[in-house]
């Protein structure tokens, strides 16, 4: 379910009191084990993650990749800043590996929906975000509840976007069917969905590119409690085949 | 909506049948607009696309392979078979670019419910394969509909998996905002979310890995009707940064 009504998100904005309106203007109620999505974008500007342009200087290397790749130098150095390493470049697409542990493009930094001139940046540690959320819309309900922090990525070998989680709370990103016998008695050896991303699939189909539905409800998927988060999901460097 | 009640598929069933009385059994209607979410492996079975193990002959690159990444040497064979070119291999994964064009583990070859000893291939074109039960559900319902045929993929950079469309028909994979402006008037650049890839997940939610339920019925989410089938979201291989 898209919820209608979330107003302008700014730096300090309580996501969990704008939740709690948009359900009351929408006479909707949260039940327990609700999936709460929310799109990165309104966490990055309530965190106060947005970056007026004109205050960046880039560097020799943001010079360098943005002539190469045909981008705003000043666009670029925050790509740079926001990365721990450049997985590959060309096209115009930058690929890096983020500080959190993400491989995106441009390090998930963007400009859509939040005004010219200015730049967005993934929250410092969205699972910590999302425990925020949670701990604060559980008192205001009273019901027990997840919440997935959800930003649009790439794939390399497929074209389009999907939503995939980059932050979660109350919920066990993946299930592992390891081990597990299908209805042939075949073990499943490496079976483990990536629920969160599933999810956050999802809810994008609800919430749209340019209404702004920054925030859905899944409802009645059944999943585990955990509070391992999305960097639980990433690929450990040593498993890692496309560094 | 999960639709309960397939029974068990064989090389020459006719999905769009088995749909079609299963629908019946569950009290079921299709609705003009639905999207059918097929699972691969019952297109497979239906298809033929079953191999006895016994019967495969694997041939020196398999040994080898099968040795690196301690695989049954006739599943690699049928692995090396299905695929055009090795990409990736180590920690007993082995990532392929499949005939189709896909990049997968195993070139899209598994074990899993289907039975002792046999393996099972992917569709040979599962756009045509989604064409084809597209064209039969529609003539035996009168409603438009669109099919999206479904496998489980893993992701370079995240552990777990999420099910992705590697075929559809009568609905167009992905939905270009480029050039359409946000709300704030900024013209979107790269947004082209992949609307089969995300329903294929979301419907992978109420499917399950264990219970028997291959098919599910995606309601409400608006979509364009094209043919240009999932092979259009394949990455063309000169703008691939991953090969």
């Amino acid at each position: 379910m898209p919820l209608e009504g979330i107003p302008e998100v700014v730096a300090g904005s309580d996501i969990s009191e704008l939740v709690i309106s948009a359900l009351e203007s929408s006479k909707l109620e949260l039940k327990d084990s609700d999936i709460v999505v929310i799109k990165q974008k309104i966490v990055s500007k309530a965190e106060g993650r947005l970056v007026n342009l004109d205050n960046v200087i880039p560097g020799r290397r943001a010079l360098h990749y943005s002539k190469s790749q045909s981008k705003d130098p000043r666009l670029m150095e925050l790509i740079l800043q926001e990365s721990v390493r450049v997985i590959r470049s060309g096209h115009g697409v930058i690929i890096t590996e983020t500080k959190q542990g993400f491989v995106c493009a441009n390090s998930g930094v963007d400009q859509s929906n939040i005004g010219k001139g200015l730049a967005s940046l993934l929250p410092i540690d969205s699972d910590r975000s999302a425990r925020r959320i949670r701990k604060s819309l559980q008192a205001r309900t009273g019901k027990r509840l997840a919440i997935v922090i959800t930003d649009t990525f790439g794939r390399p070998w497929r074209k389009g976007q999907t939503d995939v989680g980059i932050g979660c709370s109350g919920i066990k990103p993946s299930v592992s069917f390891r081990g597990r016998a299908d209805a042939y008695g075949y073990a499943l050896r490496v079976t483990e969905p990536a629920l969160v991303d599933e999810v956050a699939g999802a809810a994008e189909l609800v919430m749209g590119k340019l209404s702004r539905v920054p925030v859905a409800i899944v409802r009645g998927v059944s999943y585990k409690r955990d509070e391992g988060g999305v960097k639980s999901l990433i690929m450990p460097r040593e498993r890692n085949l496309f560094r």
